[in-house]
């Protein structure tokens, strides 16, 4: 899709030499600054769930902040916030880069709004020199990566990838879509209208906390994407019989919580079997019926969430969990009903953006690593449009999703450089012959 | 303390053919009758749970039928029934026959209510031959078996277990023990007065279904019980890390659930290496935080009931739990809180009591066997003043404390019949010189 990057190692360091690049300390105003917006004083948390006055607010206070740069910024119809350098020629695709500034409740200040600011940065640099851009660079702030309404409003929509159905979803309280769009002043079906066409972005970065404790153990600045895992997650009862414990022989017992234990001494050796270093597999949730502790309990209900980034082990991994559980239930006389609740299809990164983004970390002379991404980011959903990118920075004990979440500036610092200068070297490259 | 039963089974057998033998159908009448007090039309369920009206009302119930057979009865100071049939001598220890009739929520009709209406045949037939008895035969039906208040009220007033503190314990709802007993017309601290003198009681029987499944699939009428289980429960904590199911690499987690998982698959080789096959160990409830299907559980709370007939063996079940519980915390670095929640000893049936029953077995011909019982029963309790006998009938499936709570009226027929012939044999027994 583009040349070579061989090439723009030079151009770069013409750059790098003429002090074009990230500023420090603006980039640390912004981030301290955004995260002022929706703070709750009590608990420190960010609430900024999507379509709360918050999370408009911050929108806002993106555009303000990118028209103070001269950069000119709009919001779509599904409300993504988007802002455009370079050459105005509309049939010239463009490079994106994207994240959220949405949050979870009680969130932290770095998770989604890092990856817009080191964008909206990289932007006001390229926009010094903008001449040079060869093709246009976009910023967008995707709407509701954190799926108040069940999807990744903001990229889907962005996609192309839903429908008038989409806007009647309701959050965990039982408000629309719809009437929370409208209460903002957005007409909801205007969402429709935020598809892209095909072809209209040469390629996707994302920055972002990593959300995992890998690089902060390793003490490196950064994680070059290569794929963001897929994952099955299934809901699984075992059926047996409650019993009083103190009356019913061990071996007169369908208990179907030690059906569960069976199970989960089993995913060891599943994934040593059937995985890769990059297979995860949790139970995060168990339910126990009758759940008294007097009674050998007839009922657990429990959620299995099994990730990989290559779609042929996910698929083994199906495979070997679903006979290890028939196994159990015939083992133990226990029923099984098996419900799949969502399957996601990993996403391999671009590979010439990841090998641009190598080779731009190893002229910056970073302590990084590849690696996959075991969280769902937009980068997944764009990926039905563009290639895509993603870089990590640390997540300090791998904490987020909580007010604790941190990343050291000096590592914030080195991965706004480095999204700088991988979109620079492409932004600016002259189109081959 | 009594004359060994060799001698009675002369008098058993004149006796039997004189036709003095249970009436199966006033019985089958009397546990019909009984079943239609606190009963819901709608689940079919018994609700006589202690102080209730309808329990008020099956008390009442059983003095009016004692009446019919001129058994004089009363309520001691815990609202026990109390019939008394044979020599007035108050000196004379008497023969006790005992159960309850108070139910759980939503009961069956044989639960507790069975061994009190076999006692009550008991004496019918005994008060036909008074003259031939050398001791007194009690029935007595406990009050709050079942532990509305949160111990065996009846029984434990009865061996003077109790203190002016037991009156302010309270049900699942707040109501107070005591105030709940004023709205019923009693004076609570009556019941500490309930109190019998050690001496006062020769010999405990108590027949009750089993509530498990052993003599149903081995088709056999009657349990002789050798020993009621003793039993410790615990409440184990371990806490983890909680973190984001997709991110954090299996070999970086500190997983609260799994630590669980690989205790409950270790229950096995405990109770093989430590246990009898009396041992039962039973997780029955369990609590996983945060509970979410993507986030690795931070922490797990669960229950362990662990039961044998044995002291000795209890104790090697407790050491060899505390350290497979140890061991797993430190190979999962995870914090283990133990908390001992109630612990009660085990209680042997009387050796002599034992044997009449076995003899008395084989002379009716009956299908039987030695066996321990899992539940706990007033016998338990009573064992602290009295020897005591139990006897259990099959629970059909094991079903018990729910309307589908069964046992065959052949099975019931005979295990009145085999409290009758003990009861007697030793009720009749001339003291030796």
């Amino acid at each position: 899709m583009w040349v070579h990057v061989e090439t723009m190692a030079v151009s770069l360091s013409e750059d790098t030499s003429t002090g074009q690049t990230i500023d420090n300390d603006r980039l640390k105003r912004d981030i301290l600054e955004l995260a002022e917006i929706g703070r709750n004083e009590e608990d420190r948390g960010l609430y900024r769930m999507a379509f709360t006055e918050a999370d408009m607010e911050a929108k806002q206070w993106l555009l303000d902040r990118m028209k103070l740069s001269g950069i000119k910024g709009r919001l779509d119809g599904a409300a993504n916030v988007i802002g455009r350098i370079g050459p105005s020629d509309p049939n010239l695709p463009s490079i994106l880069i994207g994240s959220h500034t949405d949050t979870v409740p009680r969130a932290g200040m770095l998770d989604g709004a890092l990856g817009v600011l080191c964008g909206l940065e990289v932007l006001r640099i390229l926009k010094t020199r903008e001449e040079e851009l060869t093709v246009p660079v976009e910023l967008i702030s995707f709407t509701d990566e954190e799926g108040r309404f069940g999807g990744m409003l903001g990229s889907e929509a962005f996609c192309g990838l839903i429908s008038p159905e989409t806007l009647y979803q309701k959050d965990l309280d039982g408000i629309e879509l719809r009437s929370e769009m409208e209460a903002r002043g957005l007409n909801a079906f205007d969402a429709l209208n935020a598809r892209r066409t095909p072809g209209s972005v040469r390629a996707y970065y994302e920055l972002h906390i990593e959300q995992g404790p890998v690089l902060d153990e390793a003490g490196e600045s950064v994680g070059i994407v290569e794929a963001i895992t897929g994952l099955f997650k299934w809901l699984v009862r075992f059926r047996g019989e409650a019993n009083h414990a103190g009356t019913t022989p061990m071996h007169m017992r369908h208990d179907a919580f030690m059906g569960l234990a069976d199970f989960a001494h089993e995913i060891p050796r599943i994934l040593e079997e059937n995985g890769s270093e990059r297979s995860r597999a949790t139970i995060g949730k168990a339910q126990i019926l009758p759940g008294a502790p007097n009674t050998v309990p007839g009922e657990v209900e429990f959620s299995l969430d099994v990730r990989d980034t290559d779609p042929a082990i996910l698929d083994e991994l199906a495979d070997a969990f679903r006979k290890a559980l028939s196994a159990i239930a015939r083992r133990r006389d226990l029923m099984l009903e098996l419900e799949m609740q969502s399957k996601i299809e990993p996403v391999a990164c671009d590979p010439d953006l990841v090998a641009n983004l190598e080779k731009k970390a190893g002229e910056l002379d970073l302590l990084w690593r590849r690696m996959p991404s075991g969280a769902a980011h937009d980068a997944q959903i764009v990926s039905h449009l563009a290639p895509v990118a993603m870089l990590f920075v640390p997540s300090r004990d791998g904490q987020s999703h909580s007010p604790s979440e941190w990343t050291d500036w000096e590592d914030i610092f080195a991965g706004a450089r480095l999204l700088l200068e991988s979109v620079r070297s492409i932004a600016c490259e002259k189109s081959t012959p």
